[in-house]
């Protein structure tokens, strides 16, 4: 099975592709830290979009999704961007917990599994 | 790389199955909310059966496990229930930790990986 | 496709193969229980080695990891441990957050994805 990793730094990778699935990172908002919540699901799901596409995926690939809220009252601000990012008949299967993340200036963090096209 | 869903809707599939694996969704008691945990878990194990036969595989085919517990000392109870559940020789690699859940009627969320028949 | 499972027990197996990819249990430091941070991650990696490599795999195949800390300051000294683990150009995609795990004993617990060799 041909390993694929995609922006691969010395603690980890954006997002590894392994025979036909594509993992990524516990992907948080690093182009709009501190932002409200939409905004960082946002910034979270454009960054999601372009390592998906660097895999040779995308989001109508979703396969499934963890997202992990700093606040759990954060679902709703959350679900108002990722309703709109999916698309309908491609959605994943998906957990969401709350959980407290590396930075106090985090809301959200996304990470996926997608089939390559 | 085929890519089928399970009662897919508009936010997130229950499951989704890719090449040979099936993913579902974190699934909670939505049965049984607010019952005590070991009825809870005996709902979502249900729900998984379900879901599993529907995706074509089922629990002797689990690979693995992500359990979350709303409270720590939910942990026996959540086991009295799964010991029965997987069987001897087919059980999945599993992950428990404490995790706060989208609603307080909720004590357990289980999601799986299994590989299809 | 084939499963193969490591040290199956009756609740969940240690790390499971499953077509081209080992899923492992979400690891704790079972051999250093109580130790500082990063003694209980290079018990956690020593036996995460372990089972990949029965699992025939090992850490230059690294797909996606699961990093849960017991309190997010245990970062640094989680890193100190992993930096050295991982190998330059073969780091997987990693999510970390915090969670309560089942022991107070615990200070990492961590679960990695491969694809065998």
């Amino acid at each position: 099975m041909e390993i694929v990793r995609i922006e691969a730094g010395p603690r980890y990778s954006q997002a590894v592709r392994a025979g036909g699935l594509v993992f990524t990172i516990g992907q948080v908002a690093i182009g709009a830290p501190g932002a409200d919540v939409a905004t960082q699901t946002a910034d979270i799901v454009a960054r999601l979009d372009r390592l998906l596409e660097e895999a040779g995926s995308d989001k109508s690939r979703l396969v499934c999704a963890t997202v992990y809220l700093a606040e759990l009252h954060f679902y709703e601000a959350m679900n108002s961007v990722w309703d709109k990012w999916v698309q309908t008949g491609s959605t994943p299967a998906r957990t969401c917990v709350q959980a407290n993340l590396l930075s106090p200036d985090y809301a959200v963090e996304i990470a996926v599994v997608a089939a390559v096209r």
